[in-house]
């Protein structure tokens, strides 16, 4: 048996490699990338994801997780070599229903689908993106058809993403959710707005830059085993755990776009550099599923970086770097970057309207998927959701449909984990509080060991071993639950708004 | 037939996208990886160069070249699929003999190699590369242990940078070279030294930058095809014929450092982009060797970059970039940029003293590769021959044994192709002057246009297809020879120093 873990690891590892390198043709895409190189990169990137579909779907590693089995069955359940003979084999049995030619397809399709993308969103122009879009629904489609015993076929793409995850139940926890945030924000709507127009002024592109990285090497960002670039849609990758790369965007007279992106991203980030250096490259060493990240990200983003005690700490800085701000005090201020209002961007979207942005797209994804809507009218269908569920209407593609790059990816069935990671964030926060009673205090003071600590010890070492509902319910002691979210909003909001 | 063509064109497409994902793996290891990364990175490179090595020596690719050959045979040997198949079976008759564990030990040695000597450039500290140097140098001898019927085992390294060459012809050249060039430098030693005091003293180094880019720009470097990034070592790589970038190291108190290096780096870039687009993946899209390769740097950095009348174009702007030129008149700059004086650093060293660096460190590798020389001796040997050849003493390994990162990567038997290089590059500059008998007029006008044409028609579209010496012999009606390059720097040290 000994032998046989061994050829697994090995195979595990060639596996990992693989995938980290298609990792890197993909960071240097969205970072560095000349235009001419688009199309080499789609045979390169192609070539990759061929290579480990090959691995990954081999008739060797059937065998060896076969012979394994009744070894794994013996073990602790929740040891690592049981996980990763459960993981591979999860993953083993859903990837050899995909045949290798779909794969490269695939891949050709989202990594022209990026580059297209990139160019009809600087330009605002959907017929750049259009066909590219129309072909990759059609291979999503596709991939659905190779499953069975789904649900909804929404299911197969979804559970990509959130293993063991069902659309019945995102859309339950989303229907549970709608009412209650749909009232708050009624509610905040009938206040007086709080003011944060001194967040819409020119500020230092440079001193933006070097304040987000000074906050997240407090955080505990490792530069030695990470980097920061500057990418059109912010994304953290890695090519190990030991070297856990983010990038951002800066907006020259916004503070917000640099300021929250970096902290969010440092959240993923924290999360990938902390997962037990036993799992690197058994394909253990991602995250339990992409809401879980989400929750890292959030967690440092908003619960931390959106706090109050986070600012009586940090903004006497902030003001150092920018003088403009010296006239607004730390409450307005605190106000101000809080502000609920309905608005056309996801990633820059208060914590209150954030999740109606996730229900938008679920549902179109949903009906394209369906083929009840054609892509052609998408950007049409997009702005009048908008007008209904937030109020407001995109002035431009490039503000609408075409702000995330999700799709270009191939990334359907990837939205709703973003909500999930939402509601998970405060059942964390929750649970750290009663655990940490004084952390509040710590943040005061500019601490994050015991916090980045806690994270490290119940989720970040784990790695991908336990499955998202799994995790949850072993740290909180309950599934993924809406009501501590709803509490937090209610209570944070009452404050800021005086409901 | 057309069916086997075409799968040999399957099988080089695949070897080449994997050969151009290597390579980003080695730009980024050597632009922005953090440190943490290099264990892993050392990972991925060697599966990638297996897998490379696998490809390029698999039986079905053995199988094709023998069924092809008849057909290859018919051909015009000039053809494009006769040199493919040729070139083809050259490599990988060579390839057959190399262990493929050898080819896993040698990219993991020169990964960690690459990885200690940035670490001990910056500390100066050659103890930190030793052990890998010393497992490089065994993993070099190893490899000549592979092959038969070599003249000296230097020959099967030379052999790969520079097909079908000699050491023993190498060592002719230079043997013939070396009295003119000592004679030369003895002459210029007893005249007045000229001033480049104007050279070292501060200069921005963003403006640096844009006035690198500048130039190039006007060789006709595409930026939709390329991109420029700082590296400790400069180098140009490429992803396909359309993402061939380069990297530039900016001296913030030496102005020769960025603008010799860009011009140096864009005339390789030029070449990799000038390759006939049908070449593109075939194994045929490199260059026809290195000195063929260096030729081309050489050709910009130092007969048009370093030339009166490219500054009489330039010398305006580049004092409007930097007014404290603006007191150095033109003829003093150009003298100045072409001070003969024996120093230090290879890649900064003028036109008269470079290919006595390169002697020296060829004798060395000959040493090492013998087993004359122990790694640790290293050093010393390498100070004594500076103060022989060169009457001067490195100050510390940093700028001694430890300025370039050719061996740590793994590349002995490289570095004689820098010397041949300058020669061909002459060579070819005399016959580009007889076909466009007004380019030095068109030079002055800061056009480039034409010089850019014949190189491209005359070597750049033909990427790999011929030989080093067929290719100078096609083009110049002679093989490689040191005449030209001698006239050359006769006429232009004579007039420059009134000898």
């Amino acid at each position: 048996m000994e032998e046989k873990i061994k050829q697994l690891r090995a195979l595990l590892a060639d596996i990992a490699d693989l995938s980290y390198t298609a990792a890197l043709l993909d960071w240097d895409q969205q970072t560095y990338m000349p235009v001419g190189g688009a199309k080499g990169r789609g045979n390169q990137m192609a070539l990759l994801r061929h290579l480990v579909h090959e691995r990954a779907t081999s008739a060797e590693l059937g065998k060896i997780l076969d012979v394994l089995q009744p070894y794994a069955d013996s073990l602790d359940p929740d040891s690592d070599d049981a996980r990763m003979v459960k993981v591979t084999r999860r993953a083993y049995e859903k990837a050899v229903r995909v045949p290798g030619r779909h794969v490269v397809e695939f891949s050709q399709a989202s990594t022209l689908g990026q580059q297209a993308w990139m160019e009809a969103r600087a330009k605002s122009d959907f017929s750049i993106f259009r066909p590219h879009l129309e072909r990759i629904v059609a291979l999503r489609q596709e991939y659905a058809t190779f499953f069975q015993n789904f649900d909804h076929p929404y299911d197969t793409l979804l559970d990509d993403f959130e293993p063991n995850m069902k659309t019945a139940d995102v859309k339950a926890i989303f229907d549970g959710l709608r009412p209650r945030q749909v009232e708050l924000i009624k509610a905040i709507a009938g206040k007086a707005q709080v003011d944060d127009s001194f967040l819409h002024q020119p500020f230092d592109e440079n001193k933006q830059w070097d304040f987000g990285k000074q906050v997240i090497t407090r955080f505990g960002y490792d530069w030695n085993r990470g980097r920061e670039d500057k990418a059109p849609h912010p994304f953290t990758t890695s090519f190990g755990i030991n070297d856990v790369r983010i990038t951002t965007r800066v907006a020259p007279d916004f503070l917000n776009t640099m300021l929250f992106g970096t902290l969010h991203e440092c959240g993923h980030a924290l999360y990938g550099m902390g997962v037990a250096p036993e799992l690197e490259r058994t394909g253990l060493e991602g995250g339990a599923s992409l809401a879980v990240h989400e929750s890292q990200s959030r967690l440092w983003e908003n619960l931390v970086g959106r706090s109050f005690p986070f600012w009586q700490c940090f903004y006497p800085r902030l003001q150092e770097t920018f003088p403009q701000l010296s006239g607004v005090p730390l409450e307005k201020f605190y106000k101000g970057i809080n502000k609920v209002q309905p608005s056309l961007i996801r990633v820059e979207a208060d914590e209150a309207t954030y999740n109606l942005h996730i229900m938008l797209r679920l549902e179109l994804e949903i009906a394209l998927l369906e083929g009840k809507v054609a892509v052609k009218d998408i950007p049409a269908i997009w702005n009048e959701k908008m007008r209904e569920y937030l109020g407001v209407t995109p002035s431009s593609d490039a503000k609408g449909v075409l702000q995330d790059i999700h799709w270009s990816g191939g990334a359907i069935g990837y939205f709703s984990t973003y909500a999930l990671g939402n509601l998970i964030s405060v059942q964390l926060w929750e649970k750290i509080n009663q655990d940490i009673p004084d952390l509040v205090e710590q943040i005061r003071q500019g601490k994050f060991e015991m916090l980045l600590g806690w994270l490290r010890e119940k989720i970040h070492r784990h790695g991908s071993k336990f499955d998202p509902q799994e995790l949850v319910q072993k740290v909180t002691g309950s599934k993924i639950d809406p009501a501590p979210y709803e509490r937090y909003l209610t209570k944070k909001y009452t404050e800021i708004y005086n409901l």
